[in-house]
């Protein structure tokens, strides 16, 4: 059979700027290790590179953990592989719900056997130690799971508190860090996290297709300690750490070169150091959070808790979604987030992550959005938010 | 903190040729398409991508099958994606073990619930329709799991016979195509396969981190009528099917990078065309046998039933494996795989996959072996290997 007829049209992704929920903006650097010549996975020169990434990731995390290694699969597998390795049928799971990603764990528990129970909060709000009370007290959780970050509403969810609660109740303390790792401060050891999971494809500007995690030893004996086996043969941790410990024992083929984009992006988070990097990304949410005054527009989530990353706001009244949002991508080549669930068509997330995080994309983001918004007789004061932004890169 | 000591060396992988059980030689417009300008999973130009993929997955594949994809993980990945999509909590399933990669369905099934009859045969064999019979009726199967390519011992099993029977007898046929795929020919819909699984770093020339799949409608009914929910959020077929589907609901965030991996060597493919693919695997083997032969060297599969893409050999008595082996890496440059298993220090396992499937690599193994064996003493008719690879190549 002759299958030229098959052939695809060449590959020529148009220029885009990644401004919204993930994937972000890719660090050239990032591109260029895609590409480097592929080794095999048990190449000596492979598993440096696995040893100095996990060497790169504990510093990122802030932790010991020797069990820290990134899934071969994106930050949902990542989640997927923390609740299946710790929960087995029947155990109790606290999963803490204020948006989408929330939803999403409490149904991988679901899936993974677990008894779970729900605390709620309206989306776009965090939790606060004492609305987890009850549901420890009467649920006894075996773990409970919580989101750092939720990317469907920006709110940005204090842990140390709740962590102190998680443990005093017995728990184990789960942490969805998909979207805060590399943005904001994560500091794994610190505030007693047993177990976390990661993507590359947000504040780490590398693709998506790989996902950090990390598990501390309390965490590890509760799985060692295991009646039964882990209900994924692809996510068991037990094998993963023959791989990534010292034994080397082959489990799966590693994605060699997504590993190189990720390596090349944690070397830049350290090259830039983490306070830096955790402050760039504040003043360019900052500034883009004027700007977005100045045009009328606020946020989602409570003053306070907003995620520097990622940035939810509000569409106004009287402007079209789908309108703005193709404008930006088809006129502009930038791409914003749309709202999730009961958010879709009310909401619009913009990311501030990794390489994306810089004044150049919040300029250009908002006096394309200053264009479009006039275009749809929005009223506001011409020119105002780039003054705005400017004035807070200023420092004024 | 300041973390620049956390950073690690630039990255700098050493050239490989890689002729072992995969990833193997990635072809160079493949390594380009990788670095190539990120867009979001949503983007417009994102789904042509993933249109035209599927198509010329479906056309590889050569089926019509509508729910033919690329689950976001390696070839593992794939193969507990089809498991777990199929298989309900107590279900019989009847895995075909001859191997390891036979093995680890076994594994995977049992873990995701099945009631699991093995038919074993010994490494290196393959299956006949009679091996299996008393299986089928005692087990009565809802599933009949085998390895088309067990790349563990290079043994090619034949399907359609297998595929008759496992129907006759009511069950559905799900086949391990990783190593297989686009190295020979796959058929799913004329052998009338259920469910198949492969993976992008064998003969398709690409990185590891993506697995093809594909479920014919037979296999999608039984996924529709489930009665339980998939026990895996991250690879359940009926969610992934309306990301790739017309309704485009977000799942997880596609692998971006790597899907523009799998696109350019999907296309590599399609421009060869399958049958000049698939002769070219063929002549590349035939080759490479007659130098080994000449070398003293003999295969593990039993004739007529040898991989072309998988050569696994015996290793000469008085060889010692880990000596050439790193030889062959470190003075050459050239990766060979060792044994797995029951194989262990006994079988070397050479890969003639995709891109490494060409007389360059041929010669250039076989002269450097002849080298390092001649370096152990290993006795042979020097120059010979070269003149038989050449023999076979000039037709004669």
């Amino acid at each position: 059979m002759n299958t030229a007829s098959a052939v695809a049209p060449a590959l020529n992704p148009p220029v885009r700027i990644l401004m919204g929920p993930g994937p972000s903006d890719i660090h050239p650097r990032v591109l260029e290790a895609l590409g480097k010549g592929t080794v095999g996975h048990l190449d000596p020169y492979y598993l440096e590179i696995m040893n100095d990434m996990q060497r790169m990731l504990q510093a990122l995390l802030r932790t010991k953990n020797t069990m820290t290694l990134a899934i071969s699969g994106t930050g949902s597998a990542g989640m997927e592989a923390t609740v299946v390795n710790l929960i087995e049928l029947g155990d109790s799971m606290v999963v803490c719900v204020n948006g989408v990603f929330g939803g999403r764990m409490l149904d991988v528990a679901t899936r993974a056997g677990a008894k779970v129970t729900q605390v709620e909060k309206p989306w776009g709000q965090t939790f606060k130690p004492e609305d987890l009370q009850d549901a420890l007290q009467k649920a006894k959780p075996k773990v409970v799971g919580i989101v750092m970050a939720e990317t469907s509403t920006g709110a940005w969810q204090p842990i140390e508190e709740i962590s102190k609660l998680v443990h005093d109740s017995g728990a184990l303390l789960l942490v969805d860090a998909v979207t805060s790792l590399g943005g904001v401060n994560v500091d794994v050891d610190k505030w007693n996290i047993d177990a976390i999971y990661s993507g590359s494809q947000k504040c780490l500007s590398c693709p998506p297709g790989l996902s950090p995690v990390s598990f501390n030893q309390r965490a590890m004996d509760v799985i060692l300690n295991r009646k039964t086996k882990v209900q994924s043969w692809y996510l068991d941790v037990t094998m993963l750490a023959k791989y990534w410990g010292s034994e080397r024992v082959y489990h799966h083929t590693a994605p060699i070169n997504m590993t190189y984009g990720l390596y090349e992006a944690l070397r830049l988070v350290h090259e830039e150091g983490l306070e830096s990097c955790f402050a760039r990304h504040l003043l360019n949410h900052r500034a883009l959070k004027a700007g977005l005054a100045a045009l009328g527009i606020s946020y989602t989530a409570e003053e306070g808790h907003q995620l520097p990353m990622l940035n939810a706001v509000r569409i106004p009244d009287s402007v079209d979604d789908a309108t703005v949002r193709n404008g930006l991508l088809n006129r502009f080549g930038i791409e914003i987030g749309g709202g999730l669930g009961a958010f879709k068509g009310k909401v619009w997330r913009i990311g501030l992550m990794g390489y994306g995080a810089r004044a150049n994309n919040v300029f250009v983001l908002l006096s394309a959005l200053e264009q479009l918004l006039a275009e749809q007789n929005h009223r506001f004061d011409h020119g105002a938010s780039i003054a705005a932004a400017t004035a807070v890169y200023s420092g004024k």
